[in-house]
């Protein structure tokens, strides 16, 4: 199963609003119904996003408005940005064929970070905690951090996994133990602030995560409680493993103090799927992401090397 | 408003699982009932429940077996056993005076508490972050961490409050935003993983928690959460503040690592208000309290004193 990909014409998609209960696929021809499928996370995940905006660009038939928009939908990743720019570069008649590259590096490239990132690990019946969803509904085919959870599973080195639910829009919960269940590999949910104690408790032997953007100086930006389990790891002494792919390297963003953080609003924190959490009229902070300062990071995996910031 | 009281021959009490829709009060005549409301948390916080173990005894009227299982009813919460201990050991005939005492007295502390925490902070326009719910819902007029909160609000020296939703029953969305609302003090809503975030952010100026069990060296169980929360306050240099009262000092537990943490199922991290959030099947751990060790304690306020573990 493809998560993105073109079809006759068209960029198809995975609706991941949908999941676990449904798995819809969205038809897509136009910018701004992506436009829109992007910013409710019918589409997510940094590799995904970019094969979107590369597919995106396609669609958009050289219009530059378009592609402006596209390229700001969400200003985090920089995966987005990155294959739009990548695309949007090349007359339109060669837009389709790098856009399908992309694609195809970012399948090559899941490939190559899951076998590195278990590489990486050593021992068998490995325990390991993730946030967010980094599967394959988070890329194309295989995803970075959970493909190398994917990886280990299917060396049958995977003891379990811990998957952190991932407030507000619950990814962990909603995602990544549905794609776990899949893969038949052991897994249990957790609430987001059980992720620090769980790793003091012992018995943990590494946190795998992806990235959105990761600084020049090793800084990484991604979903918001990466920072809270990069500070659970270090004081546990647990190895804190960033796995995404090249592009997700911004060389031009020095720290991350520059990485704009994104705030999704009140709405997502105050009410779950319809249901009212807080008293009426209540506002929330709600950033989609944090900054992982680098000396917190043990590795970075990419599909050509590992990274010790 | 009283959270618990005695009435007329009968514990009354706000039933917290139906805030912040409803505020309904439960009149409870026998132990099994009372047991009942404590399992499902209709009366939680560690000084509630310590009242409502003292007046729990009264109920039970000398049966040994409800007593037992009163004071077991939930295992983390020390003022709960504690409590019920003080009034058992009286003749059923001076058990009524006894527990009242103890409501009486938690008044007097909460009262106190929030005066020398606010005495204990420096500066004007206060932003603190708080998790779980500290109130008067938790204790009987007034409450703990959130006793603090309420005082340098009345003297006007209060900024905002950040409160952590606190999942997985959401005691922050549900319970702080109402009391908070009630008050009139300023606050929003947070996840609890951007807690250690917005601390690095900068800008907080303590964090302020309560507590479920002291142990003797200065570990502090509490609500989920609060150990993450501990991490980010340390990194971020912010003070790390526990208000609770001596009752919840357990001199009897040498260390964190000798106090039980209750597990309570998947079923509330899987789903929520019964709308379910996570494949049909899921597992989950769900540690309802974690440890924060002493080291990462800036202070202790009890209704005597300041310790500085």
């Amino acid at each position: 199963m493809r998560t993105i990909d073109w079809v006759d014409g068209a960029i198809e998609l995975v609706d991941q609003t949908k999941l676990p209960d449904e798995l819809v696929t969205l038809r897509i021809t136009d910018v701004d119904t992506l436009i829109g499928a992007i910013r409710r996370l019918s589409v997510r995940g940094a590799p995904a996003l970019g094969v979107a905006g590369a597919l995106g660009v396609v669609l958009a038939a050289g219009d530059a408005a378009q592609i402006a928009r596209l390229r700001a939908a969400r200003p985090t990743a920089v995966n987005l940005a990155w294959a739009v720019d990548q695309v949007a570069a090349l007359p339109p008649g060669k837009a389709l064929k790098a856009a399908l590259r992309i694609r195809d590096e970012d399948i090559a490239a899941c490939h190559a970070m899951g076998a590195r990132g278990a590489d990486l690990l050593e021992g068998d019946r490995l325990r390991v905690m993730t946030v967010c969803n980094t599967g394959g509904l988070a890329a194309v085919e295989r995803g970075t951090a959970l493909g190398v959870v994917q990886t280990l599973h299917e060396r049958g080195r995977l003891g379990e996994v811990l998957a952190l639910e991932t407030r507000p829009l619950l990814q962990g919960a909603r995602l990544t133990t549905w794609e776990l269940a899949r893969m038949g590999a052991p897994h249990r949910l957790v609430t987001d602030s059980a992720g620090p104690y769980l790793l003091a408790r012992g018995g943990i032997d590494a946190v795998l995560i992806g990235a959105d953007r990761i600084a020049a100086n090793g800084d990484v930006a991604n979903k918001i409680g990466s920072y809270a389990l990069a500070l659970g790891a270090e004081r546990a002494g647990v190895p804190f493993i960033v796995v995404a792919p090249e592009s997700t390297i911004d060389e031009g963003t020095p720290s991350g103090d520059q990485i704009a953080i994104e705030d999704r609003g009140s709405e997502e924190v105050t009410t779950i799927q319809g249901v009212r959490l807080a008293p009426k009229g209540t506002e929330a902070v709600n950033p989609a992401f944090d900054v992982t300062p680098h000396d917190l990071v043990t590795a970075i995996v990419t599909e050509r090397r590992v990274i010790r910031p």
